[in-house]
């Protein structure tokens, strides 16, 4: 058995430690006589196990009370749709701020169900950064404003949280837990798990109290937050396995790494490496302007794109896993994620460098 | 590590040769040095896992060329929405034959999005049989008519298909794959995961091609059952772990068990087990009529409620796990679904007799 590095935009590499964890308590849960899978959701055991998972998420992120952490299903792409009906009760437009592709098709499901504002695109400087507070101009009727936190495409990040006089409403399936965060800046955050929370099949939402009433009667009721509040995401059964797992995780960020501040610290680390290796070899680039890089997907391009197959193979070769673009951008894109290892990104920047020399 | 018997009503027991596997598959999925989890799902490798599970599940269930089979997320509950609005579209009245909790909820979710007509119901024999075939009367401008095979917290199931001259739309969340089946008498099936199929987060959707596109306007994108159709059900990131979990049982029905007409033998041997041991001894009962009594879930009594606790707290101790009845009807409940093995009745059988004698 060995464990390779992973850099798999999602699902992506999980904590080794997590998943030994689990393999442990697979067949057989703490003595149990079952699988956490085999639970029910409303035993005392796992009811337990979900409490834990929110105690150690509320504390890793400095939750404040009048928030609730909901545990649902359907990815991000659900939110998509979930956000405009469960805050669009009222009369008002939703607004936008576009700086991907995660971001466009949020704005396209919005759409459906609200008139929708542009408030600021990064299209004009061709997705290389981000808006600048000066230039979110929201509309007058404005319910919401949304972005994505990090684009894992393009490989571009918001550094700082935009100021906003309505509720803010990030998308942050790709950076949660990379690094502190003030929550009570945000009128709703999201969450797909499956970068670095858990496997893919849960979704984390953390919605201030006062935003879980304003939603559109057509909304479905297992899309309604407040439904889902109400019933401490039990409203019916919930990805026990998936919520466990992420409590794992949740536990392997507190006690293993230390909390998000020493998190943050390797986050940085491993990508200035990255980024490092990249700028200092003429073969290797990166189109985003340095201010607004992502920490958690770094795309980038060889200088002859003949080479990407041979870059793909023989990094694969080498232990490194999962390193080709998105298919709709083509490239390379290694995404460093929390439980990618530091080590991770030295072999890699060796690997580079190697590959540069012997076929730049 | 001992793994006890567990008559869980759901999530439930899977099979132990299927949690070995899993274990064993954890850390290291075949040698390629990352987890089921850690697979990108657009991989070759977690492609060929996701086609060979719908390759089996296709085989053992006999599914014609012409329904797509759907790996979604949200559970039954999600479905009771997104039927009415994925087959709307068109004008005319949501059918549904009430025998349960589950089917309530169905309806009370349909009457939101259609009018609602009850074609049958069994209220009137307080739920102890399913209605006739002679029973159900659809509106005349039905647009498809609902049910639901098996209510697991009444424990009464349809032990025939009804027939349709409209789309027929099953809930079978705790029977399918307990027996063979003639998928062509059905519009749509779909299942949440946790009874028989896998681990809780995945949903299967059985859907015959021509009712993929009478969808409501305002459906969101991720109910969409012709969006997840097009897209192989990979519009988003799908529960892959889940989705790897149900493609093992899958095999394992097919290869350990030798298919659904083997488990239906199976079934049928530890029900008949269950049933007789309570019909012979006046200590307990069942109210259902014995013609349209559930195979999967056994509710019964004590004579003497008072002894309930009792009943429970030994049962555990012999390692029988999970036999309380539904917290809204209390009293016992045995669900037999196809990962229980006959020994687990037997044993059950023999606690029963038992503690009858000692206490009865």
């Amino acid at each position: 058995m060995t464990r390779l590095y992973n850099f798999c935009a999602g699902p992506a590499a999980l904590p080794e430690a997590v998943l030994r964890r689990a393999q442990q308590d697979l067949p057989d849960w703490q003595g149990r006589g079952l699988s956490v899978m085999e639970m029910s959701h409303r035993s005392d055991d796992f009811v337990a196990i979900a409490e834990q998972a929110e105690r150690d998420l509320r504390q890793l992120m400095g939750i404040p009370e009048n928030y609730k952490v909901l545990f649902m299903q359907g990815g991000a792409s659900s939110q998509f749709a979930m956000v405009p009906l469960n805050l669009g009760g009222r009369t008002g437009s939703a607004n936008y701020v576009y700086t991907g592709i995660w971001g466009k098709k949020a704005l396209a499901e919005g759409q459906r169900y609200l008139p929708a504002h542009i408030a600021a695109s990064s299209e004009g400087n061709g997705l290389t950064r981000v808006p600048s507070q000066s230039e979110i101009q929201l509309s007058d009727d404005a319910l919401y404003l949304h972005y994505t936190s990090n684009e894992t495409i393009g490989g571009l990040q918001f550094h700082a949280v935009p100021q906003s006089p309505v509720p803010l409403v990030c998308d942050m399936s790709s950076d949660i837990l990379s690094a502190p965060l003030d929550v009570s800046r945000f009128g709703i955050i999201y969450a797909g798990a499956q970068k670095n929370i858990g496997p893919a099949g849960l979704t984390l939402v953390i919605i201030r109290d006062d935003l879980l009433d304003q939603a559109k009667p057509e909304t479905p009721t297992m899309m309604n937050y407040r439904v889902c509040a109400d019933n401490q995401s039990m409203y019916n059964t919930p990805p026990t396995f998936a919520w466990y797992l992420a409590g794992l995780v949740f536990d392997w960020l507190k006690n293993e790494i230390g909390g998000l501040e020493q998190m943050a610290i390797i986050n940085q680390r491993k990508a200035s490496k990255l980024y490092r290796a990249i700028d200092t070899n003429a073969f290797y680039s990166n189109p985003i302007d340095p201010e607004h890089r992502s920490l958690m997907n770094v795309p980038f391009r060889l200088a002859d794109d003949r080479l990407d197959k041979d870059f793909l193979k023989e990094s694969e070769a080498a232990g490194l896993l999962n390193l080709a673009g998105h298919r709709s951008v083509g490239g390379m894109r290694a995404s460093l994620y929390n439980a990618v290892p530091e080590a991770a990104v030295d072999a890699l920047v060796d690997f580079m460098q190697d590959f540069a020399t012997r076929r730049g």
